[in-house]
């Protein structure tokens, strides 16, 4: 299933490396926790990283119900969001066509409040799982003071494109045969070894959320 | 030295994780080659990622003369500009109290389009080489076509703040005796093993920049 490709979406800097099915959408989402907000706040531009979920097609944030950010948000203001995964230096023979492998997502929309309570801890859960999955099992889950607190919402992928780089450089055509070298540099995510709460009520193993990770 | 605390950079939410010293705001740039760009296109927010490099109290970005981006901060608009480290998971006893340890930096201002030849070509070297030492003297360097076809922006770091988060979780004392595991998973992002181009001159051999890595 494809977005509907509005000129608002559509990739225009090198349009082959854009992407419009919900698939690659959601891959790309999946494969990250860390998104950038853009909101146009008192007429000027502001970024903030933040966690998301992703549920079917839509991507969930949470904050503290007296966030600004979250506040005008939830205000029905549109805001831009954007998921990056780096996966390599493209090192090219010519300093010109240095590049970068990578999978992005941009999505345009406005926050909806998720008010219905199964909703909302399901909004909670699926950022917690995001991140780390299984999390959502293993810790106590929130109470009726700490979901007051907590805002969640929610914006629809309808508006989101993805754009790919992947492969080797692309030099001119006179560099092929120069002694510059090219080639790519993979850049690898990966997680350490866990470390415990110093303050860890003895006999506590570590989760299983972990053990499947190493 | 410190920029000045305007009401606009001030860290809101929690407040003593923010850092206003001139060193914290280039080491955490200094650590990434990423950052998230935010615009307000025709009213839209807009947030769009982009290589960077750092050279003294400002990031330099370049991008193709024809992009739409660069020519909408080309010409003086607003924007805000992201980067974002995360450095480890943190997950607590409690759902509500998950985090992360992070160092970002979130910065306002207006580009400057830099014009002075030697200053452009002084800033795409500092770009080249911020996203891997060395490599701007192991490749062919721009020539006259390619440095009309690329635009160098510098953006003053005078309004920029650091966030950091470090340590472990913090709970509930309720729950500090709970059976929940809590503890921090680092996030380790490392360099693999350069993979040359099939198509490379034969006897080429790795360069210096990248047997430095490992």
């Amino acid at each position: 299933m494809k977005n509907k490709v509005s000129d608002k979406i559509r990739v225009k800097r090198i349009p082959d490396r854009g992407h419009y099915d919900q698939k690659t959408v959601h891959d790309i989402l999946d494969a990250s926790f860390l998104c950038h907000v853009a909101i146009g706040m008192e007429k000027h531009p502001v970024v903030i990283p933040m966690a998301y979920g992703r549920k079917d097609h839509f991507i969930y944030l949470h904050g503290a119900t007296k966030s600004r950010l979250i506040q005008f948000l939830e205000a029905g203001n549109e805001c831009s969001i954007a998921v990056t995964l780096v996966d390599s230096l493209v090192l090219a023979r010519s300093v010109f066509h240095h590049s970068m492998n990578y999978r992005s997502v941009v999505l345009f929309g406005k926050a909806e409040k998720v008010i219905d309570l199964e909703e909302k801890i399901a909004g909670l859960e699926a950022i917690t799982n995001h991140i780390l999955p299984g999390r959502w099992e293993e810790a106590r889950l929130p109470n009726e003071i700490e979901l007051k607190a907590t805002t969640v919402l929610k914006i629809s992928l309808e508006q989101s494109s993805a754009k790919i780089r992947t492969g080797m450089p692309k030099d001119e055509k006179d560099d092929m045969n120069s002694e510059y070298w090219a080639g790519i540099l993979p850049i690898l995510t990966t997680f350490g070894k866990p470390e415990s709460d110093p303050e860890l009520r003895s006999g506590i193993g570590i989760p299983s959320s972990l053990q499947k990770l190493s």
